[in-house]
């Protein structure tokens, strides 16, 4: 951390911020410039997080040098972490495919979604038993008979189950039933819900919330793993911008920043990201090929009956069309992906 | 609601669709252009919430024609709503402001900064019980005994007592001390909790989303208001965009346009607007200038010793000056505003 | 400027960059902390605009700690600037009220809102008689044509006259006939037009560009001092959000921070800003209780039949009633504004 | 074109609309629904450029039912375009790589990066002679002695030139020397200039704007095709948003989307669209993956020296690793990419 002092700074001024310090056991490095004075501070800054250092008289501001993260960080883990998820490991060579229609609707639906998609070799079925939609006129989910349905289609597939939680109560229903609780981008900075899953210690999947900078979502993880749950997975979904075509921006350079600053393994969702089944496929070839480590993907046996996001989910064919050409491009990238298990 | 067809459309497809739309009751209205034929339809559009029309053959696009919502709107309520909080009404003539920290600290800075915003004639006090941090090494909030100092509070200066919610659980004991639970930003489309305070009732401040439209925060309201809660306020506090001068962008023309479109009043917070305190004064008077029924102000006896968002925070000094700008500001404004009660 | 090492840069790493520093005659200040080692740089850093410091080996991040411009800001310029345009000034104790339509069309319109703006107190007329537009198939202006009706309008009523320049040519054609030119959003970078208003010394207002932080603003306005000119004022008219309710979201908050960083004069154009006319007088009024120097209105004297922008154009008793507004507010922002000259 | 009256629309208010379109050619079709009336437009909706129907009485808002381009899109010509420059196609099979400095520096530097590049199957070669610059006390490029010596790189490499022109003069010089002329980001809607490369009728690739949405670019293009110039090659560079780390945010989704709207052919520059020459290689697999018609690379034979953009800029070495992964890239994408020629 640097303390920029204000050009007009007295003598007083800068020691008054260098006893400060001083005195919180901080170490520190006075630079005087030809405009202006800096100091170095030396240390462990999170003693500082209350300390609005900010307003002390001749301050100018604060400037960050180190990362906020320690633990999702590289610098203190450089090797990348595998997350281990019963017999599926995301992170590693194998390329993780999560598929499976936005919301639970009915077992017919979800056993007809899970069948097409453990034939194309995806490892994970999905489906949100809580659907909180923009308006309150629509579908909200089946709850926890949704997650009972997900269980029920995991015994006749083997598939591994990835569903939404949405507050302290769903994280407790889901672990009964579910493998992987996923965080959505609404909820990325619902702290609560974020120590709730830390405490859980299951598999967690963090997407990045619309307007969150990378920044932000290492320190969503970081509040996770400061529960001692380190078993999350990052999936970039789409940024909110001025650009109005697409539902959202996918922001592909997400993959490799998140690769070179954390240890932590990131998936994409292009469904969402996309909010066009069109553009499904050419975007989740270029994420395997930023270097993800796997894809989440709405499928649905047919998209026109759908009770939720209808226009993002893509056939069962058109699923199939897309894990073969994920197939051809995961030697390219030093990966494997096994259509048939 | 108007369907556009792609200029390839069928006459199978114009009548696949007209069908689908007539079964569900709905009225229609085919007009055929040079280039594309476009479909009207008539009727209550709920019964279409979850119907992906815009995957029907030969349909292009889905252009919606009327607001996604109904009880916030001013098209079937004309007169701008008076919110009553006891004996205090918002979006009146009178300008309503409500000051207090950002964190509720203790019983000692509470009072201070209480009498301080007493004596300058707000009639609100607001202080962050539950306080919910982007690091998860700072200072979380006392959580009830917050709410039981700022009741104490009210006793002592007959401010009524605004505070943060968080959770279903959070809005059962926030009823039980204080006067007007809000809504985060970060809590604007968290459904769950936007039916809770909707089945509560009491009166509740919605604060914007970061990366929300107008349109999606005016439905978060319609989430409300759904449950049969009516008392609602809104307040802009910034959006995110790429100027990164100030901490948000505080949108200034958020308040024309939701008193034209919405009959419920808005307030505005410059504090995390800017998140800086020198800029707090300023945006304070613009607010008002452009038609807000009120403020939201982080004010804090000495900032420098604020656990949380000290920078943004303006002194009781500084408070009292700019209550006496809005004082004289408010006749202009056909406003009132009484600095002594 | 502050470069910040990596934490396994080795002792070399830091030698080689500090004699780079040195050896272009910088001075450095090593600070060793407890992960990483950062080096303050001494002296007049333009001297390393040409040289990557990033790329060295060792090297993670740059960090700048002064501002980027020197001719703009307060530091070195304390006092607030006056522009003076003939016997007008801009950024005194007088609001600066600048109208007109937003294309010259004919003698007859321009007179017509000539002398309807200049009833209302206005002392500067504006008017394009170069109309880049979006779309192809659009009216693109009247060119010198144009210049001369609006030179015309000065002679008929005394209003000072304001117009946009779109390149090198056209700077010097204006020259003949106005006295205030303008540089356009798209054109906020166009650098070799900055340099050219530079070299022709008038009075210039600078348009903040779309999508430029107010730190890219203040940099455009330094290449225009850079050649000498000095005669600058900025206009905030909007930038680009995710929210598409308004045509940009008028960044209010711009004009107090530009006052506290800059010594030029800021102007805010609503009618660009929001695009919508409803909306021009509350964000006019907040723009001045903000702080503004004045305002940039489009008048149309029949918006119905502009050729360009109509929707944003007020009509003359709109205006009217607008400078009544801001003739109120004025005296409370220690402004003066006569609506009779 | 629909036109949305509002709910209180009398019917002498729709009679005067309709009245007008026909007046004008038009064909209407009027639609009542429950809440509100809606007009439907048949004809040549450009004679409407000029009129602003939003301002007749009764009228609630304007919305448009087809895309605001014809040449450039896919609606009137289906098939793809191929854009032949000189003896190299882009749009067709083979993948175009462009390579170069960011600014033409000197001979040596010049072909010294020429040859590299050359060596690994680029054909073209790019390089900046007018370089405008943020700071006005940057490097500003070596202008017409900067296209003299990428002429002379030709005749040593027979690679095929690219550069940027900045006005109408540029161009005229340009023409002398270089084969495809660029439009930057920040001259998109240079409109002047988009014409004078329209008549120039020479090959242009044309940068995306940085806050410009797809359909704007498009409207650009169409700018330059309505002089009869159709060579137009888009290249995606990074759009703005709120993220940080990356100096922009790279639109892969523009890939696909472009592709599906329009028949022109797209490129993308991941240097200037991250910023940071460590996310250049996965953004450049992540953009043909996606379907991109090629690449425009920064390539400088030592970054660590470069005058202009050293951090994004990549060395020979990794150049040559990067299109060794594109060439194993290229079958499954069905294209082809030869590094020896």
């Amino acid at each position: 951390m640097v303390i920029v002092m204000n050009p007009k700074a007295t003598e007083k001024d800068i020691s008054d911020v260098t006893n400060t310090l001083k005195s919180l056991g901080l170490g520190v490095h006075v630079s005087k410039g030809a405009h202006v004075t800096i100091i170095g501070v030396i240390g462990d800054k999170s003693i500082l997080a209350d300390t609005p250092l900010e307003l002390m008289s001749g301050v100018d501001k604060i400037v960050h040098i180190m990362e906020s993260y320690k633990l999702a960080g590289r610098t203190f883990k450089p090797e990348s972490s595998v997350i281990q998820v019963k017999n599926a490991p995301i992170g590693g060579k194998e390329l993780a495919i999560i598929a499976g229609p936005c919301a639970v609707e009915s077992e017919e639906q979800l056993i007809k979604t899970a069948q097409a998609v453990k034939k194309c070799g995806a490892q994970f079925l999905s489906g949100g038993a809580y659907k909180p939609r923009t308006s309150p006129y629509a579908f909200q989910g089946l709850e926890e008979d949704g997650f009972k349905m997900l269980a029920q289609a995991r015994e006749e597939t083997g598939l591994l189950i990835v569903s939404e939680v949405i507050s302290a109560n769903s994280v407790e229903i889901a672990l009964k039933y579910i493998d992987v609780v996923q965080i959505g981008a609404r909820n990325m900075q619902n702290f609560q819900l974020l120590r709730e899953v830390g405490k859980a210690g299951c598999p967690v999947i963090l997407k990045r919330g619309l307007s969150a900078t990378i920044e932000e979502w290492i320190n969503a993880a970081e509040y996770i793993m400061n529960e001692g749950n380190y078993n999350i997975i990052f999936c970039e979904r789409g940024i909110r911008t001025f650009e109005t075509y697409t539902r959202n921006t996918l922001d592909i350079s997400a993959v490799p920043v998140i690769k070179q600053i954390s240890h932590l393994p990131i998936i994409v969702d292009p469904s969402h990201g996309t909010g066009k089944w069109r553009l499904v496929e050419p975007m989740a070839m270029a994420a395997i090929a930023a270097g993800a480590d796997g894809l989440m993907i709405e499928v649905h046996h047919d998209p026109k009956c759908a009770l939720s996001d209808g226009p993002q989910s893509i056939t069962p064919d058109n699923f199939s069309h897309l894990v073969q050409r994920i197939n051809k491009l995961a030697p390219i990238m030093d990966r494997q992906y096994n259509i048939v298990h």
